[in-house]
């Protein structure tokens, strides 16, 4: 199958072995690129690194025995149905828990409005697979969500950013980037197929969009006719201030996304999507293709949780865990943090997004953090690939370590940066930058 | 978005309801199309319907009990790692229990040699997605499993069909093809990314490759650089006849895919890959966006029931009930099918294919048989959608049903066939056809 090229050979137990197989695979695979986060996998689950990179939450305190009996039951209760195939769009029954929860976000819908799906990621997958074609643009905000950008990637769009502040996506560059794309446009259409945004505890950078910036992204929307499409993984999470009305309870037609993984169990796998029924009738098709239906039992289990225990008293233990956290994460950078740093201040979700001097290079800087027990991840992988932006960001996260660790971790990176630092500044000093 | 046409509405409620999303779409929706299996997943669920279609293994004999405690012990045991996001690849210990079950077959495998997939489902998304660009040649069995056919569509690939007999695919037709292919082109390559095959009890065939068969498949591969994907969902379901090595076992460069459902339970959504390292790396790669990683609790599930249970004794009492079935659906098509009819003898599976006269068209018998109560999957939906071919065959499954519901749902379909055939032998007496 060719001949073989380095490039295309990868280390096995030490020894190179060549991909045989290297001129078989599919374009997209050439700029398919693995998520730090992932890699980072490995170190964060040994016991002497601080992991401020994941966004697994928090789940050691879930009762266990609580969970165990509802696993047991799942079975015993609805016995081969929660072992056997089930409809693609997931068990009515659970789409109706789906609804309940969604009230508490006003939104009004029915089980047939809703598809049930293995996690948040397979649904940014499905939408990536049935509105991307090849060279098509998309809008995310910049930096968004690593995992978004993987899912879309797959399919190949150019990917336009918009960059935000502490109010979230800045809707005022959105609007000229729309007029810029319908005036270059030959037939007057901007031609972009969605716009994905995390409008609230944005990932990566923790901030939530205003009400007044939702307003205009909606008005937008209209004017110009683009599909929002509103993850909303972490909207449950809040420690302060007011919550904002969700994108999808001010417009139908704003595809949303919701998941239990951050408010009981990501190991369950089970997530949704919420859409216009004719958006859905598609991503059901495509669904079937990719996994014929989800697992019937995790759908179950995700029932008799929310129908049967104290799912909100067990979150609202897990707030307070983390609002400590994210308090000893700001102050801590408050404290370690060098002055031309800056940072976002979330009310709620798992991540704090901190900006360093143009100079300082982070994906650089992580194997020095990880020498000293500290990851993170590195800003360029919040950004669509070869966009050369973020490179001086780093996402870092308070969700999962304690806040004394917290706090010894950004003394650490702190000092690291601060390495860094000194010797641009000298290098500044001299003249030579 | 564009103009309202008819042909972008859906029936809601009773109600047209337009899309207004028509023109967003990927070109690969244009082709995709619904699984006349999964559409039939309603009516198969009708109590008064006597379903052939499915290929729902039948688990009503799980011992509920027993795996009740596998689930409840899998989250105490295991505890919050059985329930938290896990490596994208899959558990190691859900690893070694495929590795074990391998040796079965002849598969001597490590760990870093598979990936678990949520069913085999997803092992052929992430197939089609690392392999296929639009328009590349792939080659399936014609008839071939229509989840296959879905899955690999979305990446909108040619497909060429070679046909089978009672012995499997006809490999002498795979390489007259191959060589056509290469002599046509201009450079002397085929083209063809890779060959899918489910050559043990196939779907829908219910055929086996003969080991002369597969040595010369092999031996096709290596001649003309094939990759081979080997998809063994039914290989443990043999009620008679001597056992054919898997190809997986006869070359390393084979690509095998397994699964849990027709084993154990198809609701747990386990299947795995097992592949040469470079393309487990692409394939992992893929799995990353697509889903982060499976379900923890469904593997653990699995680990507990394949290591703490007599799985093999509940597999052969399943067995046992699918001998008798198999041997009533051969019995009732002598007795009820006309003598125009040939179909498949399978030493296990799930299906028989059955053929029938070219100017009967099984697309149309569907409805009549419905009204009868009785499903079937129509055989075009086994074959590549344009392809016009299968629509004078059917695939009927014998796993779901009691032998004397598959004799009634036999005597039934006769009637409907021998009504259609009457009227064709009337007009073909006439000289109308």
């Amino acid at each position: 199958m060719g001949n073989k090229r380095y490039s295309d050979s990868m280390q096995v137990n030490g020894l190179i072995q060549f991909d045989d197989w290297h001129d078989l695979y599919a374009s997209r695979m050439e700029t398919m690129r693995s998520s730090a986060v992932r890699d980072l996998f490995a170190a964060a689950s040994r016991s002497d690194i601080i992991s401020l990179s994941g966004g697994m939450p928090d789940i050691r305190n879930l009762p266990l025995e609580t969970v165990s009996k509802v696993a047991a039951d799942a079975v015993l209760k609805e016995g081969v149905a929660g072992l056997q195939y089930g409809s693609t769009t997931g068990r009515e029954q659970t789409k109706e828990v789906v609804c309940r929860l969604m009230k508490d976000f006003d939104i009004e819908v029915v089980p047939s409005d809703v598809t049930i799906t293995s996690g948040g990621q397979q649904a940014l997958d499905l939408l990536g697979k049935i509105f991307i074609s090849k060279d098509d643009l998309i809008i995310t905000e910049g930096p968004t969500y690593l995992g978004a950008l993987q899912a879309f990637s797959a399919y190949e769009p150019n990917i336009i950013t918009i960059p935000f502040d502490e109010e979230g996506m800045l809707t005022h560059l959105l609007e000229e980037k729309l007029a810029e794309l319908v005036a270059k446009s030959p037939h007057g259409k901007h031609g972009v197929k969605f716009l994905y945004t995390v409008p609230t505890f944005q990932n990566p950078g923790g901030v939530t969009m205003s009400l007044e910036r939702r307003k205009h992204l909606l008005e937008l929307s209209h004017k110009y006719k683009v599909l929002i499409i509103e993850d909303d993984p972490y909207g449950r999470l809040r420690f302060s201030g007011t919550p904002v009305p969700t994108l999808r309870s001010m417009d139908k037609n704003v595809v949303y996304l919701g998941t239990v993984s951050k408010v009981f169990a990501p190991g369950l796998r089970t997530g949704w999507v919420i859409a216009p029924r004719p958006i859905l009738a598609k991503l059901n098709l495509a669904k079937q293709g990719a996994d014929l239906c989800g697992s019937s039992l995790n759908q179950v289990i995700v029932e008799h949780y929310f129908n049967d225990t104290d799912w909100q008293g067990e979150l609202d233990k897990m707030i307070a865990l983390y609002t400590k956290r994210r308090d000893a994460m700001l102050e801590a950078l408050e404290d370690y943090f060098p002055a031309e740093a800056t940072w976002t201040h979330p009310e709620g979700g798992l991540f704090v997004w901190v900006t360093l001097p143009e100079y300082v290079d982070t994906p650089q800087l992580l194997s020095v953090a990880l020498d000293k027990g500290v990851t993170f991840v590195p800003g360029d992988g919040c950004y669509p690939g070869g966009s050369g932006l973020g490179r001086n960001a780093l996402r870092i996260a308070f969700c999962y370590e304690e806040p004394k660790n917290i706090r010894e971790a950004l003394r650490r990176l702190g000092e690291v940066i601060e390495e860094r630092m000194e010797l641009y500044r000298a290098f500044i000093d001299a003249g030579a930058l």
